[in-house]
């Protein structure tokens, strides 16, 4: 146990001191509150799982990204870089014997590790909400609802955030219509997945070199993304009945956000492809509404997971929505609440004498839900109040000779500085809470946004 | 993505499916709220640590067991096995601009990894609560008094838990004053710490080949754990001024416990010494009353810490609490809460037909508060019946063609079995929730305890 140098946190994680965590727990309890008024259940898995579990059913993309190691036992493991394996682990254990459709939402802490990439974070929270077992589009939008619902809880309106839709089926048809043979859609919806950050010379050579296809093929999928919207996708290929039905479902899609209020949220574009090999269906992501930030939240349909890492075969809508573009949006728009320390009661005694007394009080107080702070031994009177202010207390209890040997104490209400007399009894019996809970020692202000923006 | 084998979750980790999901968070919740109470501000540190921070300063037992790895940027690494040393670090850059003493909880799940040891957990969860900055005794009466109260607040009262509390200054004097050098403490209390659990000869044995103390020194020692209460130990060595000032302090801090109402749930036990190296005083470990189980909780004081791993010299009280053994006791004693789901509304639809005013009811009863679940396209009003008792409905809204052809919808309590007829208006503008909190999903029974046991 020698003395040595200083320690760090290791490069990309974060602390979460008292300010930071009362952020964190503004987001996961708005989640929360979203979640289970949409019907869905709170799970959990491990932290760590098999690598093989990871690169088994995933893109390319993800592969280089994992944080992964071997373990003393020998096996290959990872640090989970996404939630949806572990979820297709654990429904393939018990799926078999639930009712569908299954409504599971988590919190977990993801990471990912690559190399050469300074000061970007290695681990974030992410909100996962799946619903499995439901196939139709409804069950899709009712999906993207939980998100768009779980970003208006935090305050944020139509002006601020915006789901942008599409359908990788609808996608594979259009793409399929202009000459794309089938064995080379992913590695075109790799390129096209990029459309809008590289410039059209750009993903021209890419889908001639890399992904093999014909200069006429390659001039019909950039005149798709000319005009990304749904309607001149609709009458471009009015024709095609397998885009016609796509063209459809999306509508329908649309008409379904609009009964949930949220249609003002969402617009159809088709450049939105999502970089994971196993989406299946529509595909969304949400962004704030100037496009300044990376996207807030991404999901869509995978309907081959579950059977793929040893389930039932199961159809599955889902999206993740990260804590860290979204603090970043929530404190552009001045949404994140102000962080403020605050207990019910702080007590001061005046002499040792009355310490006793002070602990016998807090105890009464703090049986009736109530949260209590008192001061160190041998602190001065002042010192005392500046704890009680520094703690955020609402009430300061002063608890001195003269007024204990009359059985009172005083109390200070330190917003307004009125001072009353007490019976030391009522401290000693306090009635239960009104509240049943402790002012909370980390309240942030306004949690339960109004939710008219729409 | 090609189909292969069925994954299991790795050796010695958990899945947290709903059912136990809202165990943990009966038990998270339980643990805010009493922390809260006393003032305590939650944070929160990453799960994985430069290896280095915890060989630093921990004894022997640790290192061996460390879930540590070299990391692809060459760092050796560790999933975090205890919170303790990310506290000192954090502490360590911010201390110095902080109001003393601070008070501060997190719960962090830690790893622990030990070759061959089938079936045992590699991971769980602790609730960690700590005071910097504050050294009297008073301070240590106060952590263990969260400590207990957290335990009391899951309804474990006097019959069911157990505080034993002992001062590694008191032992150090005892040990002293025996004849045990003082370069030979740290050696001698690792072998006493098994004295419960090892037969005497052995610990004679060890005192004498690992510690090399004399004979006469060994017999002194297992003297001392004949009677190991605060009476005798205070009898036999009441000309021993250092002893008797640590008796003393245990008197008081005996007295504050009184104060808090919890004495009858503290004994003394000179027994308890903790295996960490770092404890420089009061210690204490939590024990179901009837001795069935391993400890619930530990912890005391260690005032050098903090200086250790680069912050300013400050003193530190704390503790431990995982949720695996105490899970096991709730779940013994009956007070672990039934599971139960439950939503507000499940809206049952006659015909497809009105599935969209479904949608519209339950975004305007989702707006006010509530949950609110719906059935899926196409099922039959008899699969939607059993969906809604499945996911706990309270109240089954009915939208059949004759009933919205005048505007009205039917009401069925699902306890109650009783009907009622209530225009679809209220329906679509309905009062905000009063309580504003959705019914949870996963609400388990009884959250709050009575916390008149002691």
């Amino acid at each position: 146990m020698s003395r040595t140098r200083e320690f760090a946190r290791l490069p990309g994680f974060r602390d979460f001191p008292p300010e930071e965590m009362a952020l964190r727990n503004h987001l996961f309890d708005a989640w929360r509150r979203v979640s289970r008024r949409y019907g869905f259940l709170e799970y959990d898995g491990p932290p760590l799982e098999e690598l093989e579990l990871y690169t088994q059913k995933s893109g390319d993309e993800i592969v280089g990204q994992l944080y992964t190691f071997t373990d003393k036992g020998g096996r290959e493991v990872s640090l989970r870089p996404e939630m949806t394996p572990s979820l297709a682990r654990i429904l393939g254990e018990r799926s078999r014997a639930m009712p569908k459709p299954i409504r599971w939402f988590s919190i977990p802490q993801l990471f990912r590790y690559e190399r050469q990439q300074r000061g970007r974070l290695r681990e974030h929270f992410q909100w996962n909400v799946d619903l499995v077992g439901a196939d139709g589009v409804e069950a899709d939008a009712e999906v993207l609802a939980v998100a768009l619902d779980g970003l208006r809880e935090l305050g944020l309106g139509v002006d601020d955030i915006r789901a942008r839709v599409s359908d990788r089926r609808l996608l594979a048809a259009l793409l399929t219509s202009v000459g794309v043979p089938e064995g080379s859609l992913l590695a075109t919806y790799a390129v096209v997945d990029k459309v809008e950050r590289e410039p059209r010379e750009r993903i021209a050579e890419r889908l001639t070199e890399e992904v093999g296809l014909a200069q006429a093929t390659v001039g019909g999928i950039l005149d798709l993304f000319d005009e990304p919207g749904l309607e001149p996708v609709a009458r471009a290929f009015a024709q095609d009945p397998e885009v016609t039905r796509r063209v459809a479902e999306m509508r329908e899609f649309m008409a379904t956000l609009e009964d949930l209020g949220l249609a003002d949220f969402v617009e159809f574009d088709l450049t939105i492809v999502r970089g994971l090999a196993y989406y299946t269906g529509i595909v969304f992501e949400v962004f704030d509404a100037q496009g300044e930030f990376r996207a807030i939240c991404g999901g869509g349909r995978y309907d081959d997971l579950l059977e793929l890492v040893g389930g039932e075969p199961l159809s599955a809508v889902g999206f993740g929505m990260g804590d860290v573009v979204l603090a970043d949006l929530l404190a552009e728009r001045d949404l994140a609440p102000a962080y403020r320390r605050a207990v019910d009661h702080f007590i001061v005694v005046i002499g040792d004498e009355q310490a006793s007394l002070a602990r016998r009080v807090a105890r009464a107080l703090r049986d009736a839900g109530r949260s209590v702070v008192y001061g160190v031994r041998g602190q001065s009177v002042r010192k005392q109040f500046s704890a009680a202010a520094n703690e955020g207390a609402r009430e300061v209890i002063i608890l001195g000779p003269d007024e204990v040997a009359r059985e009172v104490a005083m109390l200070r209400d330190m917003e307004s500085g009125e001072e009353r007399e007490v019976p030391l009894d009522g401290l000693l019996n306090p009635s239960p809470a009104v509240r049943g809970e402790a002012r909370s020692a980390e309240s942030g202000g306004n949690r339960s946004q109004a939710a008219g923006e729409s």
